[in-house]
């Protein structure tokens, strides 16, 4: 498979700063993501995705939410007829941790064909 | 059912300035609709619902589409973990059409218990 | 709505043979169902659906999923590429309540366009 | 990953008895998938699965779906409240192909946690 190796990794429970990754473990990680860009915030990485019409656009959803549930992370998400824009964040960490690039290799895996 | 008489209506093709509701006909509109308001600059109509986990907010999101798919008529939507914020608008008026409101009230229907 | 006014109903828990339906009312409910029919055993009602493609047989499920868990009532299904069949039955009268006659109804108003 | 490296792989257009896999081949891509066996008819393979509830039932729908969809190749469900049952099966080939395999494994792919 040429998506990251962070897909085939499982989302842990990561609780405080000590999780938070420094900048360039991020710049690392989105190096291994095309298309995933850091928020203004520095806190979160989003990435925009299109469809051809709103059943493709609730069928990835669904995928995405599938796995979310599994790995017990979430996003944040903003979709309309065509698009679907994803947002991995973590709370617990007050910023970025491997979980959202874990989860953001693992929605490529689900649109790797 | 006590929800608004716009839910048993559907939608229909409606394009141009002359299909575009004004202030009064939204205004009656809108008091038919708990919990939805206008957009700052008045071109769609939006609500925040709340759910228990991401499961819900799935169920409901999916519920939505099937709806939105039927009636040909799509939402923008932002959500998380549990919460979904629906939009409704009609690009082809530049403003609010009657679509709007037929599927605010049709997804009132759906959470009438 | 031309649909049956079972729609409008809600499920309530029903347990104990004293809830479910004798032939005469189960045959008075199907009269507002077109399409269903009961079961071999006389314990289920069935109805199969067709749709254009896996998307769309996907959204049905989905659109009914979602009404099954808010009536807290819930269907067995077939489905494959192009159709889904749903049967209503309640273990807990040890056949037919009401409650897969409302249920059918809910259905039926999910399709009325 | 501890599951079959047919899951890497990506369904092809298999039509004719010419795809059709034979016994030998068969119950070797058996052996690489737990739980899955051969119907009696020896044209399809089948597996059940158990989900806590209906949320996560069509949970599980939604994400074979959305991998049927781009595979292009769709399963035949049966489910209920808790319980899915899965059939992969080729009509194009009279029976098995690579296909079914390829879908099988990915399945379980998205359930490796």
């Amino acid at each position: 498979m040429p998506f990251s190796p962070l897909a085939s990794q499982h989302c842990q429970p990561r609780k405080g700063a000590d999780h938070a990754l420094d900048r360039p473990a991020i710049d690392g990680h989105l190096a291994t993501l095309p298309g995933w860009t850091l928020t203004e915030d520095g806190k979160g990485i989003v990435k925009d995705f299109n469809f051809k019409d709103f059943h493709h656009t609730l069928g990835f959803i669904n995928a995405v939410g599938f796995m979310a549930n599994r790995q017990d992370h979430h996003p944040d998400l903003e979709a309309g007829y065509g698009h679907c824009q994803l947002l991995w964040s973590t709370h617990d960490v007050g910023g970025l941790s491997l979980n959202d690039f874990i989860c953001a290799a693992r929605v490529e895996a689900l649109l790797d064909r």
